[in-house]
């Protein structure tokens, strides 16, 4: 069955690469060179699309390499095809026999007898091209968890604690949970980092490099994370005010840099204004308080006021019905709303939380006000492939065009990491890389925020087992990989922890691991001064040790050579093996390289202009 | 059988009332007029004295009252005496009674068939009369637990947190214990109160009119509560230090004000330079972590170091053995001791804590350390009526000479508690308070540091069904009865709270309740200009529904009458039933009380000087 191949990254095979626009056509071919072929059909079918099942007959040329052309009429979505293929027998009989993808998807298929096996390729197709503003496209970001950054105040005090709220006695100490006998959440948990605190730490970041700011919740809640929030209109009291925070964005701006909210629309906290279960908002206000309450229609209730949808069940964060046209108006109307308020004091985009929760018609109509002004980004969190995702039965039209700008690229964390863990083999790190590029569309590949660590996640160094070396590599990684970089409050300086509340850390100021806020300095500066970096095309490459990156714009690229093992590695430039194709020869790539040898893992990292290829 | 009687209440049966000093006689009387008696014994025991029974045959008058005198040549302790009584009936046969004490002890008793089931009467006598300095017999006492009294930085910062320990968000916050799954403390809560805090409220203290304090520990811990003590040489970082100590002291005594410490000398704190479990102290210091540490001998492995002997079994408090040489000199050698550094301070005495669990000698070693100096005062704390308290198997001496001047007096507390709580009758706690007197030598109950909540119970005002008028009476009968009355801290501000830790909120300042602070201030100043009540012979009395206390010295009387009732009662003179002989005739106190009228749960209060009787 090798007679047939077909790549569906390489451009002989498939043009143009990866994620296509509505209207554009694909150029499909497969070489079938010692069949006999009766007849070799293209198959395709649009999900959900009116058309149905398309079969086209490819043509052939002498070489045994069939070809068609299929344009993508059915608007954006997911399309999917295989090949059907005839041949006749020694005895003349047709058989049939099917050409679809592995079940890894992408590149290289497979045969197979039956079509009900069959694993068919992905073709996204957008509606739109995301060009991001070009400040985000050459930003590198910086995430900071509000309460666990940096206290402002003169004395350290803290700002309107809440009642009955527990303060860290030490910004060193472990952050844990405060829990009742039946292991619930019995206090909050503070540091007391505020607003004021980062605008202290603006020349801070500025001379570690980083240029702009995905600030975690900040709006009025009762928990430390703010996820609950319980006034969308409000500043939480113990992080500032709107004076602070304008003077936070105000600053930033005066700094070339920029800041995005946390946006979380899909629950709100039990003890919020909207729902008032404790009454903290008056007696009789609130949904759970009062049916007649402006705020009624926003919950399903099931058996009132005790049974409510709630997120995950989580009775504390009662769940909004996204339908619900008031909420809707409130959330992103033009005007009065919380995106207006919020959007005018200047910030430059937002994060929605749990987008995959959000139904799409909602973030298309938070993207449509932000539309109405110029280069505010839009971002939403999605923990896997967002090109194919499936949530509450749907599939999800994130990155198809005028909705998201960019998801959180968790899919490329586990690659990452998986690599440097020695989870994954380097072969399946670049596949996987490929396939997540041709899911992608171009444009929202290079404006993912790539993180290796949030507050969702165990922080990067763990991850690592404390290894600097391997940290190192990580972050360096994501930093020559498409996307935008961001970088977790305190990674930088040594931080380390397991998931929540561990990775949720005080930042250690004044006694902070200046190695890695060193190494960490130098590659944003060369992630900011490379255009090969922010703008190149991607080529991944593997031996069966290293793993490998080429950047490469018309002028300029960028090499980049993980050994992920515990070995030292020498470089053999003929074993490279690219998941696409590699647009230099084997030859200029090895002149550079002869000799080196990697530490283990280590990297090496090599850039320039083309010229110098030649 | 009514034809026996005898009352040690009443001098003409018991002279002197209540407890003799050793190489003293007393005085014994009994009434039968009615029998024929053939013999009548005074039988005596002293408790473990080396005389065994004595049995003495009394002598009759012609009125059929028998006396003996006895002399308690044997020294101090418990004797327990009853009455043996021969008969003859009518057939001329001898018949034998007994006459002890009913269940209750003291007053009245009962006749007895067998000497199996008799109750003898307790006869204390005591080696020396605790005579109390004067500053500590006229003070009115003020209990501070420091974490939660005031925080006295300019900014309200904390001192010195301790490693992975929580601040309360805000001083109104309800105090709680943060536990680990297995219902361990995980982390220790804080308010941050600090001895800067007491310095300056001491104006506040003075305007309240309390002129003495008593802290709880103030030394290194790990603990809010500091009761497992770190080292004893250190004064804990979070409130302060030796400069800022010696401040307190000599800010109080320049305002005629008295302090006095916590001795915390049983247990030590796991975490402690002496045991140091955790490695705090060095990794290599400490008798669990070295064998050969100076400490070692001080504890007690049973299989060294994971097993060891602790304070009612908890782990974090390891036993010290007081038998220990080393321990004594370290506690109470005359110099560079514990008592050495501290008293050298100018303080003005000690609070032993948990007195039951310290060897008498270990007591009167500190006693003799205290010797040294003049005016300096030894409380301990004993739960029980400490004149017959039984500890560890040992009939316990502390209050019979040369050991403490006085103890916490939480009998009275339930005594007090109890008849407005209407869980005991008014008959009962005239008794029950006669009973404590009896038994106990009338210096040490002069000297008792009678309290109605400490640290370790439930607040006043709680005990009280937060009924200001009920919380009142129970201040005031505290006031005008014998003993140092003891108010803790924020009962004058309407704290409430159940036990530890609800007992342990921070003083509301700003928001006291001011009914309350003002009558208890009236108060305390009525028994600072108050002879009788500080230095007045004491005389219980009740009616069915009324409980009374009159206390007289030669000049002055002071009358107090409780209705611990929810109904208005009449005060009718002619039912008054005193337990001991009342100095005045009826007469006298009628006139000053005719038509007077007292509501539910309410008091009045009378006083003046003698001369107004005749």
């Amino acid at each position: 069955m090798t007679e047939f191949y077909y790549n569906s990254w390489l451009e002989q095979y498939k043009r143009p690469f990866g994620a296509i626009k509505a209207g554009k056509s694909v150029e499909i071919s497969i070489d079938c060179p010692n069949m006999k072929i009766a007849a070799l059909y293209f198959v395709i079918r649009k999900e959900d699309g009116d058309q149905g099942v398309e079969q086209y007959l490819m043509e052939s040329d002498q070489n045994g390499r069939y070809h068609c052309s299929y344009l993508l009429s059915q608007g954006k979505g997911l399309y999917y095809y295989h090949f059907m293929i005839q041949t006749r027998n020694d005895e003349n009989q047709l058989e049939t026999f099917f050409y679809g993808a592995t079940k890894e998807h992408g590149g290289i298929g497979q045969v197979y007898r039956e079509d009900m096996q069959l694993i068919p390729y992905q073709l996204t197709c957008f509606s739109t091209a995301e060009k991001a503003p070009t400040w985000y496209r050459e930003a590198v970001f910086y995430q900071i968890f509000p309460d666990r950054f940096h206290n402002g105040n003169p004395h350290g005090q803290i700002s309107q604690p809440k009642k009955n709220s527990f303060i860290y006695g030490n910004h060193s100490d472990e952050p844990m949970y405060v829990k009742n006998e039946a292991g619930e959440i019995a206090r909050w948990d503070f540091q007391g980092g505020n607003l004021l605190g980062i605008i202290q730490k603006i020349p801070y970041l500025k001379e570690l490099g980083v240029n702009a700011i995905y600030l975690n919740p900040i709006f009025e809640s009762v928990s430390n994370h703010r996820y609950d929030t319980a006034d969308y209109l409000m500043i939480d009291g113990m992080l500032g005010d709107e004076v602070i925070f304008k003077q936070l964005v105000d600053t930033l701006h005066e700094h070339d840099m920029y800041l995005i909210l946390d946006g979380v629309f899909n629950h709100v906290g039990k003890n919020s204004r909207y729902f008032n279960y404790d009454g903290s908002y008056g007696t009789k206000t609130g949904a759970y308080r009062n049916s007649e309450s402006l705020y009624y229609s926003w919950f399903t209730f099931i058996d009132y006021p005790k049974s409510y949808e709630s997120w995950w069940g989580i009775a504390d964060l009662p769940q909004v019905n996204k339908e619900n046209r008031e909420f809707q108006e409130f959330i992103y109307g033009k005007t009065n709303s919380v995106l207006a308020k919020w959007n005018s004091f200047g910030i430059d985009g937002w994060r929605l939380d749990v987008a995959d929760e959000l139904p799409d018609f909602f973030i298309q109509g938070i993207r449509q006000n932000l539309e109405q002004y110029t280069e505010k980004i839009l971002l939403g969190e999605v923990w896997e492939d967002a090109s194919n995702k499936i949530a509450y039965n749907q599939r999800r039209q994130y990155i198809l065009g005028d909705a998201l700008h960019g998801v959180m690229n968790y899919p490329l964390r586990t690659i990452i990491l998986s690599l440097l863990r020695e989870e994954t083999t380097t072969e399946i790190s670049a596949k996987n890389l490929t396939i997540l590029e041709e899911n992608y569309p171009s444009d929202i590949f290079m404006n993912n925020l790539n993180n290796l660590g949030t507050h969702d996640t165990e922080r990067l160094l763990t991850m690592m087992n404390e290894n600097i070396i391997k940290m190192l590599s990580a972050f360096s990684l994501m930093i020559v990989l498409p996307g935008i970089p961001c970088l977790y409050y305190g990674d930088e300086a040594g931080l380390t922890g397991g998931k929540d509340p561990e990775n949720r850390k005080y930042f250690p100021w004044g006694s902070e691991e200046l190695v890695i806020q060193t190494q960490i300095k130098k590659w944003i500066d060369i992630r900011k001064k490379s255009a090969a970096l922010k703008y190149g095309n991607v080529y991944p490459f593997y031996t069966k040790d290293l793993f490998g990156i080429l950047r490469t714009t018309a002028k300029e690229y960028a090499l980049y050579i993980l050994n992920p093992t515990n070995y030292l590695k020498q470089i053999n430039v003929s074993e490279f093996i690219f998941t696409k194709q590699c647009p230099l020869s084997e030859e200029r790539v090895g002149n550079m390289l002869e000799e080196l040898k990697i530490a283990p893992y280590d990297h090496v990292f090599i850039s320039g202009e083309m010229e110098t290829f030649d």
